[in-house]
């Protein structure tokens, strides 16, 4: 049993037979019906009017987001071990033709109000310096924590109050709304988020995010992001299958049960685990101290996932999964603990 | 029955099989099993040692190749309707940061090793102007012709004489290999070209081409190609998917089976269009003259298909027919021609 | 005597002059109190709010002009023998991150309105192609000629209609409005001009140009220009060198004069090869039928230019002659005629 | 008397001189006599073959030398209060098309061997995370410090030992190698740099710098640096005006007079402020202790300077000082201390 990644783990049946649904003759690009499905499906879901594109990754997604809300010559803030800052050789800058990443530490990878406000207090307004204009927080975070709404609400104060765009990188976003139990809404258009990445691969999906728009200036931002995605090579020309991923994660709650069950299981091996915890585990993934001989028992067992760094695991579950279905590694971690 | 497009078309079952096949938990990106195979089936194919990428669309797949083999300052020499140059959105100047189309007129949007030379002699080899760095064609071209074994080659000498780069859009490379009954490495790298668009997504495949490097240089390009890929979100996370869907064209002979069946239509529907043929038929396209009141008379039969400007237009044949299911539209523009 | 550019000339003394006179310690950058001095002194020149900036070369100030005018993904209108297409490596590509360059043929480098309304009927309005974003004209032209007020309003006209920037390259500038005898603002903003790259270096100076921005967006776009002639590295940082030389130009009437001068010298080198010119000399710039011969000859008695291709010839006179001092050329190519 | 800035002194007399010489009729761009010099005298001046080239502004050196060194999806390793990172509005992102700096902390503004070995240490070597590509630092330093002989070849040890190109912003060079009383060779070529931003206008010149190449690979990334400096409009048409600064500087010793004059100044000055040093003064830069009352009072003597920060100063001397000269502040200084 592995627990490398959400991303190794097979597509869920139920998008599977909506992109068979989809295989059949229609308009190309994102001309089909599916596709046009799209920003009802998600005004429906997020309870407000939103403008809504599929794009084949989550790198795609947050960059041509940023660039959306950030000229080359101004800077995003977010968390300095953000997916974007260490995991996407640089799509940003690619992006964004040149925008400079303004990093910050946090606990949790979270960033906080105060610290946004620090760093933008620390730049000059002259054309020297590089201008913020942009905030990027990952939701859940690269350790698996969840913003608040209220956390989220607090940042999107901030951007608003400096002018600043608001972007949230939703690669699970699914797991963290599982596990706050808030409206989708509440952690996004409500607190501010101008751009959201929804995930959906990791969730269950084979090849398509949703990159969200709300607000006021969601269809012209859209438009423009329409421009990027052609331009990047990321309209595909049978866009139906893309779209088909999407509608059968939010016309129903598909993409709610998948993030729950994942969280399941994540939660009964945080319970095997409960010493060994080295960030709260709220969404699926698991942080826990291990030592080299006890990754070697379990891996003994049949057991594989990444390690993290010297003495240190990273233990991710997936929507195929439930605390049942976990439970063999959970007992073999409270037995190493014993 | 419709002739908009090849992309309009549904995905071929014996891809869609090799899809399903695939949908077992494997490692990410391009860690997987099928995305290994990739470079063994395509250099069987080719009869060289080949490098390939799996990659979402075709217009990624042309300008990751193009940021290969020309930097920002130089030129790429293309015909003047070149896919890469109209209809792209500008993708090649995003991929290579700014890099100079010159664009060449052609009979049929063929580039002739006349024209090139002679749009060489004319760059001042100074700093002030572009020089030229790469050659791009289309095979087949944007009018449905095949370049010849011998045609490529006299490109390819003047690219490798004066030290360019030679890169060819394979949209539809099936169907001018169909059609010109060679072997493919005959049209390629035997011809001198490095890097080749391999087109799937046309040819039945659902979101995938390959980018397929030849020659001594093949490694190192593939391996900057494979940062521009991950730079530019085209790493896709569940990358066994696309793998699939190549291997299933390029293992067997699904590619030429299928480039080979839109090319029997393609022939039984200009049988019945002979004296309307602006361009002759070698692939899979048609290009007509057809006035408008022929062209509503078509529709009103049921049959579908784009204007090509006042008096023409575009019939676009695929994989899923052959000259048996397009009989009756052959017939129905004989009985116009009438 | 030579007639190969007017950069090659040495710089006027009255702009010497200013430049000493601004030899004293100052605020760095652009806060001294000659760069302070600019917006007011241009604004007088053309009868109209302007805000400008000065930059070091006319490939900068054109390039940044677009950048402002024309997003990445967008195409800028050009005549095709003009010098943001041929002459600047690329430049335009550059600074606006890959904006494709729609390059339109017309007599002695000029475009018409109706061959860039042609152009602009030709592109689909979808994603897949490049939108027109901008027009950018030289002013005088490659071929020096002078676009009439009319002219530049007619194309103005188109510009503002189709929602497109408008641009004047005016590396010169002073010779065209010599030779019109208008006032400056008749060939710019009260024609539509948005962004002027006001010459000074051909025309006297040693190393400033003036970018002028005109309109209800001037302040906007100017902005934004600042930031890019920092990224750029433009941001000299003893700008006074640069804001005295343009504040030398045209607090006074010295840009005029300078450019009446070469234009004078112009005129009577054509009066002696009146049957030679392939272009009617309106600035300061001869294109001559001459054999190589001829050339020959001319060089023989001490004349130098530049050869213009087979058979022809390209003489540019400058600011510090006039009528008299380029007589001994007119008498020899009167000579040659005969 | 101020210290704001070496850029508000006016030039040097001698840089002056020099440009007076060079203001007579030659060939345009860098084809003139006195560019043809720059190799040569650079070359004797460093005691190795240098290839040369001149550049408006630091900013852009800086970058160019970047772009020759680093791939947009790569990483430069800088100090994180190096110009490049703080005061350049992000034109290393411009130049390089979005390379990441990856920025470290340091004492004095100094990067050290170790930090960069652990930061290239916890990169993983595939394609989600951006490589790094070179190393970039600052003589003297932010703070004014100067590193030795061997502290560069250590960092160069690092570079070359990792394949990274090595670059050093020698914006104040000559103060550096004033204080150090090494050969100039001794902290560049000798020691690993790549490419050297030779530092004229804070040292006396009006608008140029020079970009210095050494090593096997000098003329080869001249040559692209040339087409950079051409795509970036930084390619002076009058580019003899340009040449004769570096020339005046380095055919004699005018840059490193220059450069101890600066350092004799603010020696003097540190003289009289020793108890309020925040950085041991080696070049001429001070940054001192300073409550806002008694900064009022040395202002109110008519001593002016920018404040860093609450309760800190920075001071900087010129080439137009010497010890004597900025008697009156450090007397003021010493006085304040009582």
């Amino acid at each position: 049993m592995h627990f490398f990644s959400d991303n190794a783990t097979p597509v869920c049946p139920d998008v599977m037979v909506a992109m068979m649904a989809a295989d059949r003759a229609d308009h190309g690009y994102d001309g089909d019906q599916w596709s046009a499905r799209l920003n009802g499906a998600f005004s429906d879901l997020f309870g407000t009017s939103a403008t809504v594109l599929w794009i084949a990754t989550g790198t795609a997604a947050n960059s041509i987001a940023l660039a959306c809300l950030c000229p080359p010559y101004g800077g995003i803030i977010c968390h300095d071990e953000a997916h974007i800052a260490v995991d996407e050789c640089g799509a940003p800058g690619f992006y964004t033709h040149g925008a400079s990443l303004m990093t910050l530490p946090g606990q949790g990878a979270k960033l906080s109000p105060d610290a946004v406000t620090e760093r933008l207090r620390a730049i000059r307004p002259d054309v020297h310096q590089v201008p913020a204009r942009a905030i990027s927080i990952t939701q859940a975070t690269e350790y698996g924590l969840a913003y608040t709404p209220d956390e989220v609400a607090a940042l999107g104060a901030v951007a608003q109050s400096e002018g600043l765009g608001f972007h949230m990188d939703g690669a699970r976003f699914a797991n963290a709304v599982a596990h706050l139990g808030c409206h989708p809404g509440d952690v996004t258009w409500r607190a501010g988020v101008d751009i959201l990445s929804f995930g959906c691969v990791k969730n269950g999906g084979m090849i398509a995010e949703a990159l969200v728009f709300f607000g006021d200036r969601a269809e012209g931002r859209a438009a423009e992001a329409a421009r990027w995605r052609k331009r990047a090579g990321h309209l595909s020309s049978k866009g139906r299958y893309l779209a088909a991923q999407l509608l059968a994660m939010v016309e129903g709650d598909l993409w709610l049960r998948n993030g729950r069950a994942a969280n399941a299981a994540a939660r009964a091996l945080a319970a095997g685990a409960e010493r060994r915890l080295i960030h709260p585990v709220e969404a699926n993934e698991l942080f826990i101290r291990l030592t080299a001989g006890e990754a070697a028992a379990l891996r003994a067992q049949g057991f594989d996932f990444h390690d993290w760094g010297e003495g240190a695991a990273r233990l991710v579950t997936n929507w195929s999964q439930d605390a049942a279905s976990v439970q063999p590694l959970a007992d073999a971690l409270r037995a190493l603990a014993a």
